[in-house]
């Protein structure tokens, strides 16, 4: 089946016109089939534009994709990273799939990184942790702090430097005492232009705080050993992760070292506990009773049927505040293909994934949201909520009205507000032509409400985890490689070029544009 | 002239395939008029998929929407935001337009916050200062602030409290002692739910620290007086600010009074000239010689004629970071609308606006950005990257690496790599004809680049001045009012509604996910 041809089916039925109001009507059992519990999260897709008949076609569809068997393949550590010729087993990282050698590496490297951390927080002379990295390297740890944070004491100063922008490093060790400070460097290929220079310049300033034991202060996280050691990294400070493990998809392994150190690796261990117990629910449950296929589903329908160009991510919560941006690297960088593994155009896939913390975007971009121009079949963008039940602020009262303000922008982005109850509400008045339509909310716009009992470590896991598996299952439908990502080859090609010309003072071979603007630098 | 058939003409030019990389070939002295400088500003537009003959077919459709008209109006403090019947007169807070009482009451204003903030600086009594706001009230001074770094120095400490969820108000007073703390609560309807409660549980904090005296610590930034006398605050602590200017325009008025305290009133000083230079440029120059009408006209052309459904905004400047999130709301919320002023529809108005800084994003979605799939006429989207020519960090090296990074990035955008290209390198492979096209770029992609000479307080309130009068120039277009947000009533209200029954347990009236979310909330 070919791409575009899976879609045929659903897009017939996606011309029909849904009311997603009516469809709790039409439809009175509805969250029986459209919310699903899995832990300690609760997602709920009936306010999404999905009738019951068309998720039947949409699983029928998945079916057809050879979803199963990829599933299989993938657990099984089977080249799924086709391009590049390489098993994807982040899964493994938390104990589940993989060969026997691989768990064994992995269960070694746990041991390591636990006796490690326990050691650094025991001993006490490290009060601070500077994590070096940028993309897989920064956004999933940046998250994951942000999330511990719940429910987990920070117990060193933990600052990220992930930007060749001096200011990066430079506002990540200000007011640092290089004596007390841990320097992370976390690179898989140890080459990653951004990371050697803040490693390099991190290096020197450990250097001028505590001359030559500026080695004692250094680790590196990689897949390269030999760059680490040239680098100056001690064998004993290298913890490895291996190519199996994506950027994007590697914030269990090593590169969550920091993490272990900064909030202990008994928390560590729960999220990845949490991680595992989804990755189990994705590889056992039946496509119809499974949350990442959902996930996916829900997505390919509003992406491929409903035209929708975009998808928003709101988390309501502060502390989950960096998951639009997370997501937006592990979806776009995953997904955002446009040729099929085969050679072929794809057609529809990933869309833009956007958006900021709530309530802050109520009053930012939410005008947008129910108001704004025509886009995909009703206006708007698909949002995903996600909130987090308990209070763990020990603000009762605002935590009741972030829980209010939550579900009731998902009530009113599918009720909207007729012009007629907007005239009556007017009144009389010379301006009302004018004015009604602007008051008007179309409404019908759709949403999924994802629910944490608690943010705790457990749940954080099991919630990156579920996203995991969701790009993974589109990755299928859509047929392209989620794992390889050529897309971010040529502007660093060329980015080593103008560097050097720019060092060199050579104006090389460009357009006029680019020609101008390595001209201004040089001033 | 409806607004559809505005773009008629537009849209019959945009049906040509344009190639960019040509256009500099075609039109050899295309940086002539595609670059334009404006004080410490540039903007090279050549890099867009405009020809020549598209940028007159666009000027000439902006004189014809009586743009000229509207500029006088707003300058001379007509009732442009037509739907309230207010004046818009954001760039009298710079001094610029507004009749002799606006310009009085704004003087004033000035010397008053310039001489509080002087005196909270020297007196050195106060340490901190705990911002309270949302929205308007937040994305503008977090921005500022970042940007003032550049230049100058965080006399004070400067926190901010937005979200109603309770970390928030608990990370911004965190480690603080209340008796070194200021705490300036910024509404200017004084009712806004999420600044209420976070200024109710600073009141607290201040009032659990410090006593009776916490009346001396608290200002209000309002145009609500008697809310805020009722709240608590004294008279001579409230600093206006009035119904012609709007919150995602204010950070100008004394919204920006924590601004002033923390990095001093010459620094703001600065800032506004920047900005009130912008104003005079906008307003004085020729439509075919305007900064804001070129960039207006190019994101006319990508929306209305190439059918781009989003813009991607990129700072090339981790003190620039905010810059997406801050023009995610100026622009989204001022052209987010789907009805005209006249109550008819709109057509396609403003596009969803994303992005984070540079480089990070070409580690996340920059994949997306090169290969992702068909979207608008070229694929990916249209890219404003901003870059600072200066290096403020004292880190040459890496700020020769960021520029190279950004001018690269456009010109990856632009050239692509063709299959011929990409073949050739991969040799002889089994698996070349699946390979080969993964791993092509098809270019073409348009962008925008702007550089600041230095990132100082007069630049950066002319970069923002620039997006304003931007968004004024697409509102005049798209024939929508730019200056209400509707869009955020419905969800206000339904909020109130469920938080009061969640208080008083009564599941009220609302579908089966609502409720059902509700009841989740009370365990």
């Amino acid at each position: 089946m070919t791409t575009k041809s899976r879609f045929n089916v659903l897009e017939a039925l996606a011309e029909d016109e849904v009311s997603i109001s009516e469809l709790f009507e039409k439809e009175p059992d509805r969250l029986n089939r459209f919310v699903m519990r899995e832990g300690p999260l609760r997602v709920d897709f009936s306010k999404q534009a999905i009738p019951n008949t068309a998720l039947d076609a949409l699983l029928s569809m998945a079916a057809q994709c050879d979803l199963e068997e990829w599933r299989a393949k993938l657990f099984a550590g089977e080249a799924v990273n086709t391009s590049e010729d390489r098993a994807v087993l982040h899964m493994a990282l938390r104990g589940v799939g993989g060969a026997k050698d691989v768990q064994r590496d992995v269960s070694q490297m746990r041991q390591h990184m636990a006796a490690y951390a326990d050691e650094i927080r025991s001993d006490g002379k490290f009060k601070n942790i500077v994590h070096i990295g940028i993309g897989g390297s920064d956004l999933g740890p940046r998250l994951v702090s942000d999330g511990f944070e719940a429910c987990a004491e920070q117990s060193l100063t933990l600052r990220f430097a992930e930007n060749v922008d001096g200011a990066s490093i430079n506002d990540a060790v200000k007011g640092l005492d290089p004596a007390e400070t841990l320097v992370i460097i976390v690179s898989k290929s140890f080459g990653t232009q951004e990371t050697k220079m803040n490693g390099e310049s991190a290096r020197a300033w450990l250097t001028a705080g505590v001359g030559a034991a500026a080695g004692d202060h250094m680790l590196a996280v990689t897949a390269n050993r030999t760059r680490a050691i040239d680098f100056g990294i001690r064998e004993e400070n290298i913890f490895d992760f291996w190519d199996w493990v994506g950027g994007r998809y590697s914030v269990w392994s090593a590169v969550g070292l920091s993490l272990q150190i900064a909030y202990g690796p008994d928390v560590f261990s729960d999220f990845l506990e949490g991680a595992a117990a989804m990755d189990k629910h994705f590889r056992d449950q039946p496509l119809q009773e499974n949350l990442p296929v959902m996930m996916a589903l829900t997505g390919i329908w509003n992406r491929n049927c409903l035209n929708y160009s975009s998808l928003a991510v709101i988390p309501y919560s502060r502390r989950l505040r960096k998951l639009s941006a997370f997501l937006q690297q592990l979806e776009m960088e995953s997904n955002g293909k446009r040729i099929t593994r085969d050679g072929n155009e794809a057609g529809l896939t990933c869309p833009i994934i956007w958006g900021d913390e709530g309530t802050n975007g109520q009053h930012a971009f939410f005008q947008w949201l129910h108001q704004g121009p025509s886009e995909g079949k009703y206006g708007g963008a698909p949002v995903d909520f996600v909130a987090i039940l308990k209070d763990h602020e020990n603000r009762p009262d605002h935590h009741k009205a972030l829980l209010a303000n939550c579900f009731a922008q998902s009530e009113a982005l599918m009720l909207g507000k007729s012009e007629d109850a907007v005239r009556q509400e007017l009144g009389d008045r010379d301006d009302i032509d004018a004015l009604a339509p602007q008051k008007t909310f179309p409404g019908n716009r759709p949403s999924t409400t994802i629910t944490l009992d608690e943010l705790s470590p457990f749940a954080l896991g099991h919630l990156i985890a579920l996203y995991e598996h969701k790009v993974f299952v589109q990755g299928v439908i859509w047929n392209v490689n989620s794992f390889d990502q050529w897309g971010v080859e040529l502007g660093k090609v060329l980015a080593t070029t103008i560097l050097e010309e720019m060092n060199t003072d050579d104006p090389g071979n460009h357009d006029a544009s680019t020609t101008a603007l390595m001209g201004l630098a040089k001033t």
